[in-house]
């Protein structure tokens, strides 16, 4: 039987756990978290608190667990808003929960290509509290690093320290969305405690570049990360054994961070191979980590189904986003070799559709 | 003694009730209303049902109410999404209430400069249920005729039932914040049925230009409308023998409505009468009802702290909108030489501003 | 034509304004309360704040909205609960508006036929912070005086000063609804400002026994009040020329306080009444202010259907209120003769239920 | 060194995997189950599905979670009220969620001594729709079986199947907390099945008395399932490779149920020798399942702060539950012989402190 090749860059969340994870998993010290008492899971909050340089950390189940108790606890007063990007994945792809669960009303700024939100804007968007009488008290910025929506691009320090100058002059808090703050710190070359000093909470998530098979963690002040556990329970988001989780993590941590240079590599390779790809477009330059966007060129004969479902046949899975456009991403479970497998499935799918189609 | 002349341009929300509102409250025939016995409040009801075109209509305390009520209605579901214009008074003005009260996910579109979204991106905007494992549900678009922030600008017949076919494509609801939909009636020369008749749901303020001491009414059909009746009572805004208010109401329907076209004759000669003078600008085409916005000119040497104080002081009242900008508001209790009293106003405070510091 | 003699006990929140509030209202002076002008509305909150031995006060269209308001600044924080009586109005009646809008959690303790807790439950309900991880917080215990459910019973100023005392002691706010508070200082003979002395915030009905058209008065600190403005502005309370409104409230203040004294004797003279009625049972001494319970014994033929439908048939309103049981009450508009002909009127449906069923 | 003998009887939470759970983990086949495909996680849930006798199933991070989604989906319109119990895990240790984050209001109904409640005080719960004005909408009835606060009692097929029939008579769903529910399934020799079979959605936890390390799962029919699924990624439950987790549940599944019938006869011994032991008091014919309740005798000299410390310098760790009371919970890691030195370590501190207290 033949087995046929698959390479899913749909997202670096499709990781699948290692061996050493597996073996950490099967030998970890757990006990009930819920209590309090699990040491596996107490020493990744630990470990996790030092790399993002916050007094403390708590292991969530997901990102948008992590997020959302994030803006909750600091919107935590009824009648609260959160200054976030238009394009932020909170705002987007978080089902609303900030508003459908927590009510606290989103003000949105436009995400500019590169993933920052313009400074002025920012500030002209937050509520002027002597006007209390019709507006919402802005409690929260959002910055999101790397930005996912623009196709992984790096926040910098600089920006990062002026938002946060700009939070503590109006007395807000500052929330980093880091689900990918690893690529960004690797990328940047900086490390993650640089890159988040400014934020009174961010959270990083550990199934997707880093591999573990599940799970987010906040960082924090202690007193936040005491009431975030507190929501984490509320919501349901608390764990029994979870230090088994948490062991592959911890694995994760020692072993894929290192990975990460080399996935941003693979996907320069993979953006510069598909910009070649005549009747397909890469802005190769904006490719900073481990997220390509590509799209079918203007005028095109091939619409993004066909080019979808040719891909899906050819073992390819890509994610669409909206149209003529499509998202790749790599992980460390991606070879090169799974790289130039995937750039000459495409250019064979949109020659096919090509010449199918009888145009260009 | 002289009395201090006072031309308050604030918002047409400060009128005083007439001589004839006053004598209709004073012998107005009243029962219980929230028990649903008041003969005076079913009256306005069923009037206000009639010139909206819908089967019912609701009266509420005020149009933060009804937009309120109107938004929980049809997004009554756990995970509901709204789309309406990033400048819109729900948005905006409303203390972000349909998300801090009722857990409703806000979705902005710019508003262009007439008030209207784009309607390509409202369609952008609807969320693919296909998605729904990280969307949340689209319920609602909602519109604002006129559009305060815009300067009180007319939404036509032809782009709201466009929004409305759009809706419907969709599944979706349509709401109209009608605040000053009379205006808008009266300014674009059709009645306020036929330009509403895309919408599920129409709020129209009575306090606004039409006087009323106070009141808001919700107009849809009578499952709405009765759905809305329990909303009102859960958010404490119905009322024992309310017909009181509810008289005066329509006093204001039978004497007020019909001058709102003069409002609008006075806003544009006052709107004319600003841009004339030296160091001020005002968009006079765009002046399409009661509602006039100017701005210090760039480059003035006068600040609009200094001008807001020096207009005080002449006893003209103007609303600050941010960085040079005032917005005045004409309504019936502004007479024709009040408006050339402000004019002569300004002219004054604006040539004693720029004397004093040497210089426009 | 002969006009049918109705008497109308359903509730004292069907009284019609007087003469003296009409003309009130005809003459009162207004302005826009939204932007915190209207001299009238400001006269009432003052003299309301000095009643209740407050420093601040603020009219809010209604009872519901009172309660709703005053629990949700109390409890502004994600994650609180309340104590409240099972049988509270606002666990019962008010649309469960503080979870369903606010999203407290109550947490309920019996109500006592007196319409008090036993101080001890109360104290049980309250949560241990230890055990936050599981537990919400409670921030605020909830009572009603006098207590309608209980027949409008008063709370004395020694219990209620001990639920302050508890309420202290464990940190917690105090909020009264006072729907009914006048009549509970008349009933006990103290001031009103004496009987809620213990709490930090307080309710007072203008519509029911002190007959003004709507409204409700909230009292409490400054900071408390000017918090409650920007919430009754959320919910859409904050009406423009309320004046008009408060304007009759003022006449209800001077006028009608005095007339409570009177509906607690006529209540009194009814409940005897009603208990000499074969067939009916009244509890008297529980009769303390102007509402009755009558029961309809057990084992009778009459079903309270047909009662009912029989005291409607005889112009006589009443309000059911669960098996075999009705609720009367008495206000200013209820003279002695209609008291005494509702009497004649119940004893002769009674007699001819009896007969017509053939039974005791 | 000498590693002290720990008895941790705290709960049936604080089970450690089995080695045959952690072999199960170390090779489970996973992939990314919130994008839906981790064939493990599909397993557990066919599985759950079947046992518990529902069209489908999901596994979520814990009960509170799974209790939070279904009463969310069954009162997904806003203005719904829950009918539960009073000392109902949901109504006491979850947070007050359903409120805080779901804005559900809950109508409590005594928990009587065996954990049921009433069945006509059910029904008198139940909000009269006509009087939806001033009433919540009643939409959903939970029971817990076994009941926790109660010891552990198991309610009886015939008891949850007229509480079934009353939901159905009055068009509400009925939701059971399933915790403990194989205990019950054991304890009362029925399959689970059966004894959920008038339930529209029932929770079973895995890392209870079943020893998995976490999770919780609920099952329904398809559509509600497909509603729970939405909701778990709002509320940041849905994790990535959770295979591993669930290999471990279907471990549990197979392995564990067996070992409940044991668990439940160590807790007959325990709760039989603790009411020897002279100053405690256990009723012992209330113990069904695997919890056992005890007191210290009224008027003893021994208070339950002395009491934890002595068992907890003993190695035993208990549970405190209000004044005099405490909690044992019995699980597959708990043998005969931790049975029987449990109870001859509380004798030594019972007896100890009464000799140190100087009397009984």
């Amino acid at each position: 039987m033949v087995v046929k090749r698959i390479v899913d860059l749909r997202s670096d969340t499709v990781t699948k756990p290692t061996e050493s994870m597996r073996a950490a998993m099967a030998s970890a010290e757990v006990d009930d978290d819920v209590l309090g008492y699990d040491p596996t899971a107490a020493r990744l909050e630990r470990e996790m608190a030092k790399i993002m340089g916050k007094e403390a950390a708590l292991f969530v189940p997901s990102g948008t667990m992590a997020n959302l108790i994030s803006v909750l606890i600091h919107c935590d007063i009824r009648g609260s808003e959160v200054i976030l990007g238009d394009y932020s994945h909170i705002h987007i792809y978080e089902n609303g929960g900030i508003s459908t669960i927590g009510g606290v009303h989103p003000r949105t700024v436009k995400n500019k290509e590169d993933g920052t939100m313009d400074i002025d804007l920012i500030e002209q968007a937050i509520r002027d509290p002597s006007f209390a009488i019709c507006y919402p008290t802005t409690r929260l910025i959002c910055l999101e690093n790397t930005h996912a929506h623009s196709g992984g691009r790096c926040l910098s320090i600089e920006y990062t320290d002026k938002v946060g100058e700009l939070a503590k002059k109006y007395g807000l808090k500052l929330h980093i969305d880091g689900a990918r703050i690893f690529n960004a710190s690797v990328a940047l070359g900086v490390p993650v405690h640089r890159l988040v000093q400014a934020a009174d909470s961010v959270t990083a998530c550990l199934s997707k570049g880093l591999g573990a098979p599940a799970g987010t963690v906040i960082a924090g002040s202690k007193s936040f990360i005491s009431r975030a556990k507190i929501l984490r329970k509320t919501l349901g988001g608390a764990m029994r054994q979870v230090g088994i989780i948490c062991a592959a993590a911890l694995v994760a941590l020692e072993e894929n961070v290192g990975k990460l240079e080399s996935d941003h590599k693979k996907a320069k390779i993979l953006a510069e191979g598909l910009n070649k790809i005549k009747g397909l477009i890469v802005d190769v330059a904006s490719v900073e980590t481990n997220i390509v966007y590509f799209d079918i060129q203007e005028g095109s004969s091939i619409t993004e189904v066909e080019l979808f479902k040719s891909l899906e046949a050819h073992g390819i899975l890509v994610m669409p986003e909206g149209p003529f456009k499509f998202r790749v991403v790599i992980h460390h479970q991606i070879s090169e070799s799974d790289v130039q497998y995937t750039l000459s499935c495409i250019q064979k799918a949109v020659t096919g559709l090509s010449a199918q189609n009888g145009g260009n």
